[in-house]
């Protein structure tokens, strides 16, 4: 999404002339008009972030899907306990450090001071369209949480089947409260990002390659799972339910409207909704490009479709839309979505081949295709420089990276952050939580 | 939700200027903003409405998880004929029984006359703005049925794995067609709770305690399954799909949005949406606060996190923020929804120990859940009275739970509730149905 | 929907006044006013469009829990790969040859010239309200594409469990880019159906009976499965997984009130969004009628209530009031929905009785309901004439089918349309694509 210092200038601009107006005298239509926007601008937030919401409920069942039956449990736990964590550390802590105090001042006007749990005052007038800039600080509270969350959610993925659930959720913790809201600030909270000129509307960068820097991280400490890798050769473990991963792919790609759609941070004017129209159209045809592109290349290359692929490949395709899903046009958005496809699927084998062991995909899906969403930038917005997005990636990423292996180093020395080699070839289900995910069936 | 009575005159208040300057002459610029405020509000009714429909979903499938795999298609069937019956006699009975005539009298102006089925006027003219209040009757009904609803979803839950479906089905019917929608009107119709000054926003009363206590009523009449205490001790009966649960619990979580959210029935001003923003932003804290809560008190109780328990401490979050979703800080939220999850960690057991059997944990989620959340509103709201919560809860408790008694002993009495023996062994799919919900997989 | 062309004047009509007015001067609070109705129209696309993207997920989920789990993955390859696609090729021929040059002319300006990828600029100004017409190409391009995405699923389910993948999805190719928009001009893009007075509100006949037709078809010309009829009788072949059936059912349920609700192309007046609001409160009145009547009816007939019958009588009902969800009354649609239910009851074992084979129902549902949805609309709509109702079925119908079957003739003698006999048998999930959709669980 665009900083929103940088934003609330269009925003007041568009307000301008009905301010000046209201100033002369009681002419309540025209105030209404101000108003109008202020609600547009504060409904797309909840819209768009009861969407992102949705995100949650994807990844969990997305990953439900793909580890092996016997982790299920673990895996849904692991999933409903960091949304919520998430939800209340970024509350306590990070959205906090994410807008420090002034980047919130529009025209000197103080716009959003506010400690832990500071939203509007119950029942604002309609001056508080002035007050408290151009939407509710209730509802860029919640959309921004939901991006937050949605950057642990993908950590989740990539380690399952072996790592213990505490210190996983300790990590949730610090990565929501502190890790991500400061790299975020750099580009959404006004920081030298920013100043720089760094593009990534949505969050390829700030979101899924954080997230996939921090879940390499943890990756390449926690080590592969037991058999994963055995004389060479990659043992296939096949997800255990293809419908459920389906599912949550269809939800990620609905929630992405929300996601994408959601980060132009206005609708309140013609142009914004026009835009916004746009970057759903945009966001679809990506991920379209990118499940087609693996279907494609899947039956070339094993002759046979992996629908596993094609899921991620539409997943791909998403985050390579997400830096600029607005200035593409429709083709080039087909065509920069097909390129995460391809992405993904040369990069799962690859990481297999360095014997990185990713349950879900969540590396090449949200780091490799966010890298390369990144830099797309630069074909379809002339704004864009390429020095500044390679720039931009590599600090967000040596910091995550960095401050990601360090936590994951203090977590696996205080409280170790693997489960025993028994528990874990027995399923943690029953050996971490004692609860099975279908215990009615029997295991084949 | 708020009366709309009692809301009426803040709309009028907010459309009067430019009705006032609208009958001077055309001024149309000042009539599409009193317009725009009557679409805004019923957008927030569509909105609001499908996200409520959409927890019908989520109860299915919610159950469907917590129940044993041959029970699935009965307790899929059962949610699907419920809201289908609940949509044909609210309408047919329920709203207007909820809404008398009379109610609807805004400003002397008859604003909602309306037998069953008498909706707007296809392509009314914007003068009916005026004529049919501040939001469309369709968009009003639309949302207040999806609460009905609800209500009912509630009381399936509990009684799984041994009720009959058609007894089951005549309660449903009774239940939305009568008895919600009497309560319902003594706060939401304008009836003699809300003269009170009784305050449940969103219904943890008027929707999720009348749900548990009509459950509460069926489960003491019905008994325990076959099997469950046996010898002084409580049999566990795992349920067949926690990833089903789970995705149920997302949606019920997706879908409070829309359940807080739109109860606060008006969208046209900035303070309307700033509250609508602090709504969904307290909402998704109650829910984070109750997960958890339970993920550590199961933890620290039984040494291992219990997935169940963190999935209805999540929901017992959002029914105790329901009653009062406004006013409380971010940080009271995350803390009513707390105490939700200790209910919940607590409750089930105790349930057990007076062998009250509650397949799905409905009753401490909706009905101990609701009690505390409408309890609690005294905390954050000053106009709140401890004395008229606890006495509203206390008729509309009786009330409920004296009719639904009534009305399950007629049911035993008439028709029988219960399967038989053979039955409830063998599974109400094959026995009741003919009709098994997974029947390629074998049974361990 | 309405045509688009038949629209505009409606939106230009409530514009009118503010563009007078505009044209005088500097009048701010007017010219915000026009805009909100171009923005309230094109969120109605957007939020409408992402509820129609969702029945996508619907339909996979549906078809995955009707298939045996021996052909679930290959179910769900084919939804994920079948919306793509059409993404693809609505974009790239379809959404052009439906509007072709000249049906967006709007007094006398040419409003919306594009080829493929041709939509606003980013960040237009407000003048585009004027420019594009009433609602932002973008949205209007993203909600149409849904409706083109969901014909083609509708084929899918019927030709399950035996239909080779690349075939199939080369007629999906074909359907979306050239069959759907041919005929979906003829009425959306103001072709001889639309002049003639054809009344298709949301698609009855131009979405689901062509999407039934190209099922019946290629039914027809693959002939049943393996097994399905043994000495005239049919075998039942259960669904793998009715929990998945049934959300998916909700799944499209909810969709529905985008498709339908969206179809009023507009909600920037109070008589937009109050007939949006009759739209969704019918609409889902017609879907309880339906389920509700699948389910007493096997109760009667079969004295076992047949919940996949349930599912489908919910969406005969939806499908049935899609061609006009406006005129009727909640009565009236209730009872619309209700004889979509009765249709199923007796069609699916109709269809038995002439072997063909439909997997899902899909005929039944969208073919059979759809005709009378288009029929029933007479009765509600006095614009309506039967004659010309009747007249454009058959010729969308002819139409349809016959390009169906002839591509489905070509597909056949080129590439071959059916696996082979052993591939069918074993499941096409490990023949054809190697990979279970539950490989943990032993089958029964």
């Amino acid at each position: 999404m665009k900083l929103l210092k940088t934003l609330a200038p269009a925003a007041a601009l568009a307000a301008l002339p009905s301010l000046g107006l209201a100033q002369d005298g009681p002419t309540p239509g025209i105030n209404a008009s101000t108003d109008s926007v202020f609600i547009f601008n504060s409904l797309l937030f909840l819209i768009g972030g009861f969407l992102v919401f949705w995100m949650a409920a994807g990844f969990a069942m997305l990953e439900a899907g793909l580890v092996r039956s016997k982790n299920v449990t673990m895996q849904l736990t692991k999933n409903m306990a960091l949304f919520s964590l998430a939800a209340i550390f970024y509350y306590l802590i990070g959205y906090n450090l994410m807008y420090p105090l002034g980047t919130w001042m529009v025209d000197g006007v103080l716009s959003g001071v506010w400690g832990p749990g500071v939203l509007e005052a119950v029942g604002v007038t309609s001056d508080a369209a002035d007050d408290y800039g151009y939407a509710s600080t209730g509802s860029d509270f919640f959309f921004q949480l939901m991006f937050c969350a949605a950057t642990a959610s993908i950590v989740s993925g990539a380690l399952a089947e072996r790592i213990k659930l505490w210190p996983f959720l300790t990590f949730v913790i610090v990565l929501t409260a502190v890790i991500y809201p400061i790299q975020a600030s750099w580009k959404w909270g006004g920081g030298f990002l920013d100043a720089m000129g760094f593009l990534d509307f949505a969050g390829s960068t700030v979101v899924h390659s954080v997230g996939g820097w921090a879940a390499l991280a943890g990756a390449l400490i926690l080590g592969p799972r037991i058999g994963k890798y055995r004389e060479g050769r990659t043992v296939p473990m096949p997800g255990s339910n293809l419908a459920l991963a389906t599912l949550g792919t269809f939800i990620l790609w609905m929630g992405w409207f929300g996601f994408n759609g959601g980060s132009q941070l206005a609708m309140g004017t013609v142009g914004d909704v026009a835009d916004i129209s746009r970057i759903f159209a945009n966001t679809n045809a990506a991920a379209a490009g990118g499940a087609v592109t693996a279907l494609i290349l899947t039956q070339v290359l094993y002759k046979k479709p992996d629908l596993t692929m094609i899921l991620n490949g539409a997943l791909a395709g998403l985050v390579s839309i997400t830096a600029e899903p607005l200035t593409p046009t429709l083709g080039a958005a087909t065509l920069i979505g097909a390129v995460g496809g391809v992405i993904v699927v040369f990069a799962v084998p690859f990481l297999d081949k360095l014997k990185i062991d990713d349950v879900v995909g969540a590396i090449p899906v949200h780091l490799f295709a966010g890298i390369w969403g990144t830099i797309a930038v630069v074909f379809t917005n002339s704004d864009a420089s390429f020095g500044v997005q390679l720039y931009s990636i590599l600090v967000v990423g040596v910091f995550t990276f960095v401050a990601s292996a360090l936590l994951w180093f203090i977590l696996k020395s205080v409280m170790g952050i693997r489960v025993s080699e028994e528990a874990e070839i027995n399923g943690l289900d029953t050996s971490e939580l004692g609860m099975e995910a279908y215990p009615d069936f029997s295991k084949g």
